[in-house]
């Protein structure tokens, strides 16, 4: 039997999977992420790795490759990875194909970790899905018709830079303001407490806020114990999910917005208030039947997505 | 050689279609849409028509279907067209199936004018590209991937319905206010001209605000005759018609926006304003080589579409 071959490149450890041709996944590990020397071997370590369990290109389908950095999908092209250390243009699908002899997919981590749930996790049996990660920044991929959707440029699903703060109170990275991704990542909520702490001065948060230590993680778990400030920044925070998801509704219309990343993990009571804010802003033939839920495959989301390329375009 | 059929269904006319397998127009006429008894007679008046110009199930691919109404695309079924006495659900492609001995899809008259576009018009040569339609409401039709995005509930593409006025000032028909549709359709026009004009007393657009006869043709003029109130309304329409490309950009990243349909007629005037709006509040990435452009098709934009869509699933 062949197999499908996928990797999650991520800046600290390579996810490595192996999958039947009806993508059952059969083996996973992991490697370390050598990021010395512009990133140098991190292909190299891949392959060897793949080789060293005994792949080679004879039993192979294909290789998936997520990568975390704008990919230029039709060309197999990495317009750079700060995190691997790689800082110009990389042709990654025929670098890696000239390495291994396999044929090889790439495209961005967000987009096969939005593949994988797709097909395997939270969006199982529906063709028309969206994830949404909340990490650092806000990712997103958008599945329709059972495909990525990656857009002429390849900025299809950013949706982190949806406009949804109209007082634009937040510089965004991208030299916006106004972005999702400056009121709803865990940046966000630090920019969010901030912002509103001077109105409830004296309680733990505003302490941590003053002496410069807050994390999402202190203002989500603030929230779970009833502080004000707390629950304020997650209202605030599910507000502006509510008012991206309710466009990404009149655009696409999914059946599910899959939620990941770790501001997810505050859990329900961020999701719930996602919905409540959601409906009543949003055209109700566009909501109708839609379920904001959360990721399943974890970790594993991405080699998923990986292997499910190589299914699609290679088979 | 075998033929694709295709006819645009509208309230007043059936625009007729007969395609090459390549999909080169061979011959297209009209007829009148015939809405008496609950328009039980327009199926069978499009299935006579074709007849009667010698189109037999034999020598035809198939037949491809635009409507005016929400459609099931799956199961080619039509949630009621209030245009065409249709005030119920009509599973649109077992009828002409049934009625023709033709197999037969059916969309949305949105969609397919977009589909058309794409592949023919003002999107030829790209797979993503996105089509606002501004006439008496605001519909629209996305195409990624070359194919119509129809969401899980036939709801993608409703751009009309994108929360854009964030002071909701004007009531929708969905039930909501601030959408798309109450400040850029031809009625948004006039909704911006009522709530401005008594700033922009004793003008000519003024007086015919105050006596009830204000038309979105007549905007349109005033402001090409450079009249403030006029440029105001045109100014603003083009303000929130951007908000909601800018959105869609970060979504489905398209290629082109296709702008059709009445109101579209206000020609550079409004284009020009719409661009110098759009910009400024898109993610780079995401508006990066975008071009706003006219539809090029005209009324054959439904037929061409229609017969892609034969094309595209029925061979």
């Amino acid at each position: 039997m062949k197999h499908i071959l996928a990797t999650d490149i991520g800046g600290t450890t390579c996810k490595m999977g192996v999958f039947t041709p009806e993508l059952e996944l059969l083996h996973k590990w992991e490697i370390q992420t050598d990021t010395s020397d512009e990133g140098g071997r991190i292909l190299g370590n891949i392959h060897q790795s793949f080789q060293s369990e005994g792949y080679s290109p004879e039993d192979t389908i294909g290789v998936g490759l997520g990568v975390p950095g704008p990919v230029d999908f039709n060309n197999g092209i990495l317009n750079g990875a700060i995190n691997l250390n790689w800082m110009h243009r990389k042709p990654i699908a025929a670098e890696f194909e000239a390495l291994s002899g396999m044929s090889t997919m790439v495209d961005n981590d967000a987009n096969v970790a939005a593949l994988g749930e797709q097909f395997k996790g939270a969006g199982m049996g529906h063709k028309d899905v969206v994830m949404v990660t909340l990490g650092t920044g806000v990712g997103g991929g958008v599945v329709s018709n059972s495909l990525l959707i990656h857009g002429h440029g390849g900025a299809a699903g950013e949706i982190g830079h949806l406009l949804v703060d109209y007082d634009q109170r937040f510089q965004c990275n991208c030299g916006k303001k106004g972005c999702l991704e400056t009121v709803a990542s865990a940046t966000g909520m630090k920019n969010l407490a901030m912002f509103y702490h001077h109105e409830h001065k004296g309680t733990r948060l505003d302490m941590a806020i003053e002496n410069g230590t807050v994390s999402a993680k202190m203002i989500v778990e603030a929230a779970q114990e009833g502080d004000a400030l707390g629950l304020r920044v997650i209202d605030e925070v599910a507000q502006y999910i509510a008012i991206a998801l309710s466009h990404i509704s009149a655009v696409t219309n999914p059946k599910y917005f899959i939620i990941g990343g770790g501001v997810s993990r505050a859990g329900r009571i961020l999701t719930e208030r996602i919905e409540a804010h959601y409906r009543p802003i949003t055209f109700p033939p566009a909501y109708e039947n839609t379920e904001i839920v959360m990721a399943e495959l974890g970790n594993d989301a991405g080699i998923y997505g990986a292997a499910r390329l190589v299914k699609q375009y290679l088979t």
